[in-house]
């Protein structure tokens, strides 16, 4: 799974009926590319979050035949390296 | 899911019958990169989508056995981000 | 899905059972990076063409048990883009 | 598969109910990057481990509706080259 | 598929129970990154294979439940471009 910053929303009001209703986030990588996720855990911007990809993603949202191929997993509290330069809230 | 603009239409007589009819849609990324995605969602060009790919592409054309493996989500209204440099329309 | 060019022909006698007799097409890339397609629609050297890859990949050879991640999924006609700088035969 | 090393872990209280209390491992590859996997093999700081992604990953612990796309596949004693540039413990 | 270059194997004793014996062997691609696979061809040191990522590499073990994302496909006899720079033993 990759490490992601919430950096916004995405308003899409046309959009495939399979997505239903799911919040999509906006998310940023250490690069700066930015990606889109559903988001089941309820993240906030500026949150660090992890995302799980690929089928794993349709199941992390309760439903497998959700259209996404991306979901956040979960949202970091902080983590634990040994150069301690990837600190986060 | 990433997001990236239609630029134009692929025309394509003889494609894998799998394929049906599906409206096969040129999108450019930021770095200019293209790529074919089926479009149930009707998009013109211009438009800014967000697409869904691997497995999760099939399911969004309503049968798990289209020959696709990038699907258009959904067209994007607008987004919100802090800096607002994303703006599309 | 990408676009490719058909270069060349994989001569590969030693290969997965599962592979059958599929023809195994070389394929470049924009910036020249080599792959391998099994290939359903019969493609000639010099066609350009699109490729569905992933689990897609293996249900467009007719046996989702198909050993592939990478098959043909039809021949390029001619794109259609604004700038009009990717004329295809 | 790749080769990746184990540099510390990750704390996340607010994970989706699909990780169940899954180990997060923190993993960096040769250029640096920092990937998110789940860990059943108990591997430490330090010890290079290859990893399985895609839908291998969630068979790889267990039970296929685990929400991971990256999983802990075995801990390297050494490798075998030509050139033994890429010695392990 | 990718093209890859066999350069060595991986020795691993505290592996998944789900990679059972398979044989690991260490691939070199075009740009010197090292990536791991099982291997059901018998291939040797020296010998350029092509290899099958994604859903596909399970079934090509024969049982799907294996835990790999990369699987050598088959042995590589020659190929056939019109540059023939990419020739192989």
């Amino acid at each position: 799974m990759e490490i992601l910053q919430v950096v916004g929303s995405l308003v899409c009001t046309l959009r495939h009926p399979g997505l239903d209703q799911a919040s999509l986030r906006l998310l940023k990588n250490a690069k700066g590319k930015i990606q889109v996720a559903v988001d089941p855990c309820g993240c906030q911007d500026g949150n660090w979050v992890f995302v799980v990809s690929g089928s794993a993603a349709r199941y992390a949202w309760g439903d497998p035949k959700i259209l996404t191929d991306l979901t956040v997993g979960g949202i970091i509290d902080f983590w634990d390296v040994d150069n301690g330069q990837l600190e986060a809230v």
